[in-house]
């Protein structure tokens, strides 16, 4: 039992934190096996000074180098404390207390600089005081947060809220709501433990079925953001037969998927969504293993903001592929089907700048002319009329367009995945994954995903990005040393249209 | 199928790899999903050069700092390929490869050097560049092998092999065939990786029953170091009603008790080993609720040597103690009944140089009379006969000789575990163990281990850990900090008799 | 590989049995590691001719009453074949063929009739024959086709075809298709041995949680009749905190919950269904275990119609009942909150008889004459208006109306359950069950279910049946014998009114 | 609580009863939720009063024919009472409590013999009054008992003590303790309700592994019969790599294998049982799937006496073989290397009665000489040497001799199979399972089983049944029907060997 006179200490410290959450920790503690809980009640006057206060008390000083392995841990309510108060802040004040955290618990430059200056000059000296130099260096290199984070680690559910701190992180420093560097460092710190904490040896591949905890199935549901899921039955066909889901999970996150695959197993390499996503395929049915030469990744979905930057996608497919190969001996192909998030708004763009500049050159003189036919405009507005269409989803109305813009669309769409970079890499999300993976671009489907979704992102096309075994680290080595990209010859023929119709 | 060439390859290279071994990896990477299974046949000539040739193939170079994100992680064959040929190894070539791999692919010492020299002369700049000056320092001084290891580490049995690694290169500092600094160096960054990796939040407690899997019983059983279990009735009972038995494990080593915790459940603080693992209980009768107040820990063994530093009893002790109160919620007592080991060798040390220096003080001269009446020597050789009836145990047969020796042997006892120090801690590594995590040194037990081995080792005496769990923080601190044990009035009485007899 | 002629031979019989039937029991018994499969051609002609065929073939005569021990079982695919043949049927065919099954294929008469009179001749001799005499007889009382039933239960899904076989032979009775003596006869040796394997011991209690595999929350919804499931967040509410779903299951028919109880865990004894079905409770709050004293059975629905008399309801409750003691010790509160399904309708029947009886005591003549105000009518068509208010369900829209029929409403309703019954027994199902399982009829609660669907099966009254688990023993011996209900001085007081105005 | 007054009474009943069991009993069902137990305590006087008296509390009455089912079950208390009174009664009182219970709670003869008589007069009767009379009849011939045996079934751990109940029962049969009418009735009523109970549908395949739980993993160790476990590692290599290990489980005896089947997996059936049991393979060595064409059942045993005649191991087999085929599906043979348990007894006892009656054509001329050669005894008492030599196992230290004797005991033991009888079926129990379950006689090894219990047992001979799939169904029938036994020609070139010889 908590003592009374503790309570009511703890409740007079309500201005800075919230009420609730100070009974939680109480209770919380309590749980953990502490009798007594006991919270200096000088952190009460208001927000700032208790950010301060209780930076102050739980981030505590490192140890010294010689007595890091001397030093116990610091109580786990330090944890909890610091946990519960951070919950319980707005967004405003968690911008503020990341910022004193990372600004004032960070790095003791003035140590590292003096450490610096003495390995320079021990230049001459033997390898083992370098040695042991570099040691110290690199020691005092630690950030004083980093421990509170280690600590954090181990609490229950300490993982999770991490995960969702570096969210947070992620969230400040590209809203430029708070990227100073020292946040940035914050975040890189973060984001190397976490690297750690989610390694591959730890992850667990769980195939998800109709079997699964529910729970599971209605995270999946939620966290489908591809192809997003209508309702229940949808669910089920996605775990049913021909079709597999897999997520990785994690020891220290029980029951959250971190990463979600959704294969489809055909003869063939698909072309087209719909026929995986709402065919209709009688729920029942046993799957034929002689029908299945192919898997088709379909949907991959990461869950968790924080781990942004933690290559666990790249490492599932792999998994998984692996999973199949034993399930399908004779499996022999496998592909992604993609959307091309981007492309749409992109030839957009592009429609206006040459409007203002112009040009003409996107689509040839005859289609030009059959685009003014059909729409009915004159020349001068036919670029107006076509962005109109576009940008409402109209065109796909007239058989006639359709048929029309077929190769333009084609051939500017395989320039905007294959031609489009940004930092030498593509520009697009999705080709940039798969190229990373060492995935061959293999083939632009038009017509591939008619939903009013697939024709406002990518006018309907999507495309197969093909995972030839054999060549999947060699490409990847070459897309990520040289940042060349393979692909088919249907690809580069389109973009070489591309290329001559726009001179380039 | 792996091309009947590439095995004939394979089989060509057993100059330095043993042939199973190379076979092994072939069947191995195939099972992996690798079509290809290439080895470069240059590496054939000889086992030294075989080395540096494996390691420089196998350990990739670091990517500078600016493409250290853009870099494609190492085929996982590389890690499998050096664990291979690192288990094909004999003693003394692991020592060579350890070696070679600690000093030429370490850290870059000039890169650090220049960026530690860039970062003394930053003194005067703005904050922003010292943070990237100390970003840049802190990924130099990464050795480049950190990323070998972290690698293997992702790989199915990567971590096992690890740890066991580690328990190799512990072996190699402790017996001095290798201590170099750069040996000393791969231990620290292995530990520390270890460290992570065995974090809290990824250990899993688990109550071992004789529904546990053989498997892991088994193995417990091997590793009981504490009091040897003799078959598997011994076993079955120490699993069985009013015994506990918990192990941590870990999701990387499945099936693999890390550290295993011994619990009894009593009324009081049991003062006798054998009235817990010999004495005779129903193996069948039910426990009876009303009669656990009390948890004795009387066994705590950590099973991986290469996890040596990282700290897993301390936890595993804590998390039981909430485990058993909310079995439990009326329990009040916990303590553990621990071994003394080192006891008997050192009171023999002890009497050796007393009579080399001619000094008496360690009985009372009325205490020597008795024993020398009962020994039948002459006041000269009394000691030796002491000394020799020590060594063989046989004053346990003589009911007088016991009952004259119990005042000395537990004063003596006393100042043993509380007086004798190793840098300021206790020399005796359970004392230590059970005082770094904020436990009393309570009781001290006569006549507590009469099974020859507990008479060889501490002159059948044990001793009571108590855990009083609101004063553990406060106690291991004090401890930890300023190295002051915690003891009891029984025990700082007999400490006291130590020291007045012995004039200290 | 089943041989090629075989399948022709198989595809030739296609006359009487379904084509795909007829391949998939070909493929199901290579499955099951027959290498050849051999249908008699000679079944083909037609259905009826075949069903004569395939029976004679599939039920073998018994075996002699000397050679009952020696006899080999008939192979599996006779089971599989029967059961493929069955689920071939459309319905009529169904119920011909079971009625030749029970009809041609039952006991022996003649056997029987024989050693029935060696019996009646035998009274004079000595025990041991008697015994004999009664054995033989009681073997040869076993119909042929209980050996057929017995040996479907084997199969894989054999269990689960005979109770979905019960369920449509439960139907012909029911629905007067085929009630012949003979199919009475099937039903009740079927009956026997669905109670034998459903016996108690086999069933497994679950505890259905949201973690539970989402194919048993899909069939749990779909089959919740009681207050139906409208969509997951609902579902999700009823396992969720101060809710217990608890289903028993059958190793024989795993993923299928057979029965389900739904319990709402309170501070006292609900009145209101709203508040436990709809009420807003926030899903993630943690249960406060202060807060619960009391368990609602709010909700018990059988889901196999095939299991009808297998008394599985009631143990299910005395299950659960201890399953809750165990985890709530203080919990002392059991008691359904019930539908009344037929009040309403049994209350129009009244109304109409009493109509055309021209009789009026219903109601007390004050409260026909508020009827007759609010409803603005003549004292002749009063009787027709309220007839049509509660058809309709629209008197809940008047307050009025709503506070002048509660007194009327209220004691017709205990009379309908306390009083009105059939061969001894109470009329209404849900009273019936839970009289027999010792619950005492506790309370009525007017406006207690105001759903729709409330108003118009029970003008919205509900009631609770409380289980004094001290009573229930004696309270069920009492009503299956002496056909006497327990029940409170509410509603014994609401009867005698009843009476009084009825001159009962 | 139980009110101390009742313990009191429980108490003062111990002259009949256990101390114990009373209070264990009271306990219990205290456990199972009842407020109040209440022993009358006038069955205190006496053991034999007791047993009347508990019996007739405990064995209620049948309920009549019309109510039958509106009976409500009796407490479960009653089980749990008569449970623990048998169990606390010597050996000699559960016979007579038995006794008691079979002759005085049976079947109402002279009931049955009206309605016998009745059913003897319908015969001019409608059909309908006939089934009527027909189930009034088996009806009446349910022994009262036998609805104590079902209630006993519900309660938990009730099947369990039926089986053992049932074993007991067996015992006394077959030592003639008790062999009346009744109890041969009441053993075969229990025999028909467990095979109920034990009925394939709810049996469980589980394959035991070393991860299997220590307490199976101890159970079939102990089992074993016919290769005794001699420790935890010949346990562990016998679920090892080239080792299955199955077991039938019972949902309603879990963690209790009831039959135990081991296999070994070769490339060619095995004609030695030494290289299974005791060949040295190394533990941790993986199978090879291309080394396994054949499965070898080396050993089965049924763990329960009480389950004797419930037909279990054979439907393991046909179990394990299609497991077996869906994990090797290139397996093609089946078959058991089985002992030969009696062969050397009988044929000590032929060669007694041969002596007897001055017969020498056991062996022929020439064998008898080289024998007396052997034995340097004169041909008067070569017989007995050799029954000596046999009786000893000392022949097999004779290369000579055991090189003599292959031929003629070979040919014995082939006549002891396949030429001895027990009313018609074969002699030996080993040959009689497996020819029931439809195996060919295949192979007689000589050298087979070199162990001292092999050549004590059979002279080292062990035997092949192979199971042809295709034909066990048949070859079943026509050894249950005919009594006519497949065997191969080595086999059969034996026999007519044996019967040349002994000129049959």
């Amino acid at each position: 039992m908590i003592p009374q006179p503790i309570i009511c200490a703890l409740r007079s410290s309500v201005t800075c934190w919230r009420q609730r959450s100070v009974l939680e920790t109480a209770l919380r503690l309590k749980a953990l096996g502490f009798r007594t809980v006991c919270f200096r009640s000088t952190f009460a006057p208001g927000p700032v000074t208790s950010m301060e206060e209780i930076l102050t008390r739980v981030v505590i000083p490192l140890p010294t180098y010689e007595t890091r392995e001397k030093s116990p841990p610091p109580p786990e309510s330090n944890s909890v404390e610091f946990m519960h108060f951070y919950k319980s802040l707005e967004k405003e004040e968690k911008s503020q207390l990341l910022a004193k955290l990372s600004l004032d618990f960070g790095v003791d430059h003035k140590g590292v600089s003096e450490l610096a200056g003495k390995l320079s000059d021990t230049q001459q000296r033997d390898l083992a005081t370098i040695l042991q130099v570099e040691d110290r260096l690199r020691y005092s290199l630690t950030p004083r947060y980093k421990q509170l984070l280690n600590h954090i680690s181990r609490v229950e559910g300490g993982v999770k809220f991490l995960v969702d701190l570096r969210a947070d992180l992620l969230e400040m420093i590209s809203s430029k709501t708070n990227d100073s560097p020292h946040i940035r460092d914050l975040n890189g710190t973060l984001k190397s433990l976490l690297s750690e904490w989610f390694s591959v040896g730890l992850l667990r591949l769980e195939r998800i079925t109709w079997q699964s905890p529910c729970e599971i199935l209605q995270k999946i549901s939620q966290y489908e953001a591809v192809h997003p899921v209508r309702n229940w039955t949808d669910i089920k066909r996605r775990v049913g037969p021909y079709r597999r889901c897999y997520a990785f999970t994690h020891a220290a996150m029980p029951g959250e998927p971190l990463v979600v695959l959704h294969v489809a197993l055909t003869e063939s390499i698909s072309d087209n969504i719909q026929s995986i996503v709402r065919e209709f395929v009688t729920l029942d049915s046993e799957e034929d293993v002689n029908k299945v030469y192919t898997a088709v990744f379909y949907s991959i979905s990461s869950t968790q903001a924080g781990l942004q930057g933690v290559d666990l996608g790249n490492v599932l497919i792999k998994r998984v592929v692996r999973e199949l190969q034993s399930e399908f001996p004779h499996m022999s192909q496998f592909s992604s089907l993609s959307p091309i998030p981007g492309f749409s708004s992109w030839l957009l763009g592009l429609l206006s700048q040459h409007r203002k500049e112009g040009r003409m050159e996107l689509l040839t003189d005859h289609e030009w002319r059959e685009v003014a036919d059909i729409t009915n405009t004159t020349s001068t507005n036919t670029l107006d009329a076509l962005r109109k269409l576009i940008s409402t989803g109209e065109w796909t109305r007239s058989e006639r367009l359709v048929h029309v813009l077929e190769g333009p669309f084609m051939r500017l769409c395989a320039w905007y995945l294959y031609g489009e970079k940004r930092r030498g890499y593509a520009l697009n999300p999705v080709a940039n994954f798969h190229l990373q993976n060492g995935a061959t671009m293999w083939r632009l489907n038009w017509h591939a995903d008619t939903s009013p979704r697939g024709v406002a992102n990518s006018c309907g096309i999507m495309v197969n990005y093909r995972y030839f075994l054999q060549d999947t680290l060699s490409n990847s080595a070459a897309y990520m040393h040289n940042k060349s990209i393979t692909a088919t010859e249907q690809v580069l023929g389109l973009v070489s249209q591309f290329k001559k119709n726009s001179k380039l």
